[in-house]
């Protein structure tokens, strides 16, 4: 046992370099982090160990001339989690996020990871983290498709053709071989046409169109994938959609909840984390600071429109402990949050990639430390 | 504008070099931040804005195998914070924490901070933040005898010899010119002869006396630190306590609160982040995981025993809108828990210090961001 620490830098490069865009192998990890959510062999914050994380937000209005004005999507955000199984490894997501960096030609948040022994604490690897937390984010609703779509899908859509968008639309064409049509809608039509390139580039037997509204895009569409960023929140109108749809829904949209507690079954990701923002924050807990349609489900239920058990946890499924669907034609709303430990089972997997490949920068913290000496 | 980050890593050796051991300048930015917490010009993360941090710890008997077992200052932590006045920065320190490094030549926490650009969340610095987090933890005892101590203080001891009673005791020293008498008691004889020979050569006209009960360390004392770790909690009899002595304390400890409350004046850091502690966790607040005298005095407001109005901050005190002390005789404690906003001043202070003199290891994220492009 050596009293010296050393650790591996990682930058985008290096993450490329060690494969963080293997969307088949994600996928893969993160049916397997869902088995251990099921099993519970794992350890987030919070006050009921299930938390998403530590937010660090701004006032609408400063009271001091300096201080970061709260907008759409500005924040901080540190993501701290254990995972089990052959995992065995501790790490923390910090990122800041700031819809104005578009501006300065810099993504809209900046991840960082670090990766650190379960048991000394040390540092195992610090990782540039838009790819693996974008990769890692989409490959989620590849689990989704998996376990949740119809299996002669044909028609795939996505609102948002953003990181998340662009991540999340990849693993399900991977895990979906039936697709023909992907219809795309962003509120910048750049991007539109970006997401286009790529899909056109990588999936050349599907018929990619950029779509003008929300309705022609879910019209028809089996799966739709909402990615939206900010305070963006599409309103889905019941009779858009398709019999047996499945939505997966990373970002913020909102559903008639008449309509959604008898056509709609809702899949989550992990209901204690959205139990557990009940001690974070305040009702509405769907608001413009964060937004997602498991927050929905919370104000839902604060207001007495459903109740819990319309919600389904994904692991459950997996584990087959209970169908997604109730009746053939149910439209199944995949509901996602983000969770940390995503993030250590996929950098794990990258840091090992890059150890085997001999890729990145070593660091030395120190070779005994002061304070042992 | 550049799309290009690089952001400078700082290791311990970087960090001793960049001034990081330099009490002085450090207690003088601890009393700063103070002033920027009396402003509310700060941001930190949970419910009331003002969490000390996240923590993910272990369960007593984990189902898991190879779970790791709860143990004496077992777990990790997340500390993210944002601060104002001339720092205007955010950052992260997080660390792994377990007694058991020790036996293999480690520290017993290992801390790592990031700090970042406070408008586009980019990394500027990644720094080792074990003598960081020992000296801004040891600093603020520093501000406490500043405003707390009775001038004249002859004798001073420590329960603790560990890093944060070390430098808990240089800042005192550094601060307290007419100290005669140091008395050091710890659990550990090793750790005391370490620390007085380090006090000797440092501090060569006082008398550095090891002791072998709290009692004796007690009694005489003008100023105690107690920077205990793990779950050793000192039971300070009321009868050891000289008149008008300060106690500060980093660590665990407990009084008798019929004595306390009509004689002790206690002084805190920041009263919200006690006050956040109920969203996180359970009474007992002051428990085996997490004990310090601020969640001591929350268990006695919850049992009736006391009430805020015998709270102080000293952020007030430092601002003269309130006095330490009600009589000349009224024995201070300046309860202290830590808070990621220290950490922020002084990662920004020595980081300054780095790029003024050229120290550290400049990396780069990436020139262009994978996903701008």
């Amino acid at each position: 046992m050596s009293q010296r620490v050393d650790f591996l830098f990682l930058n985008e490069q290096d993450m490329i370099d060690a494969g963080v865009m293997n969307t088949t192998q994600c996928i893969n990890k993160m049916e397997e982090v869902f088995k251990l959510l099921s099993d519970k062999d794992y350890r987030m914050g919070g006050k009921l160990g299930n938390s998403h994380g530590m937010v660090v937000n701004f006032p609408d209005v400063p009271e001091h001339e300096n201080m970061p004005k709260n907008g759409p999507d500005r924040r901080f955000c540190a993501m701290p989690a254990y995972l089990g199984g052959k995992y065995r490894v501790a790490g923390c997501k910090w990122y800041g996020s700031n819809i104005e960096n578009k501006e300065k030609g810099l993504p809209r948040s900046i991840l960082m990871m670090t990766l650190n022994d379960a048991d000394t604490g040390a540092p195992l690897a610090y990782m540039s983290a838009n790819l693996l937390s974008a990769w890692r984010t989409g490959a989620i609703p590849g689990v989704g498709v998996r376990y949740l779509a119809k299996k002669d899908a044909k028609v795939v859509s996505t609102i948002g053709a953003g990181a998340i968008g662009t991540s999340s639309l990849f693993a399900i064409l991977d895990e979906l071989k039936t697709v023909e049509v992907v219809k795309i809608y962003d509120v910048y039509q750049k991007s539109s046409e970006v997401l286009k390139e790529k899909i056109e580039s990588e999936f050349k037997h599907v018929d990619v169109q950029i779509v003008n509204s929300e309705q022609e895009l879910v019209e028809g569409s089996d799966v739709i994938s909402i990615a939206t960023a900010g305070n963006v929140s599409p309103e889905i109108k019941s009779e858009w959609i398709k019999k047996s749809a499945l939505f997966v829904t990373s970002g913020s949209a909102t559903f008639d909840p008449d309509f959604a507690v008898k056509n709609i079954q809702f899949v989550v990701d992990n209901w204690q984390m959205y139990e557990e923002v009940k001690y974070e924050d305040e009702y509405p807990y769907n608001n413009k600071e964060m937004g997602v349609v498991g927050r929905l489900l919370l104000d839902w239920i604060h207001e007495e429109k459903m109740t819990t058990e319309h919600i389904k946890e994904i692991g459950d499924i997996i584990n087959k402990k209970v169908n997604a669907r109730e009746n053939e034609d149910d439209i199944v709303v995949f509901a996602l949050g983000g969770q940390p430990v995503y993030d250590v089972a996929w950098a794990y997997t990258v840091y090992q990639n890059a150890l085997e490949n001999n890729i990145g920068t070593k660091l030395n913290l120190w070779d005994v430390a002061y304070q042992v000496r």
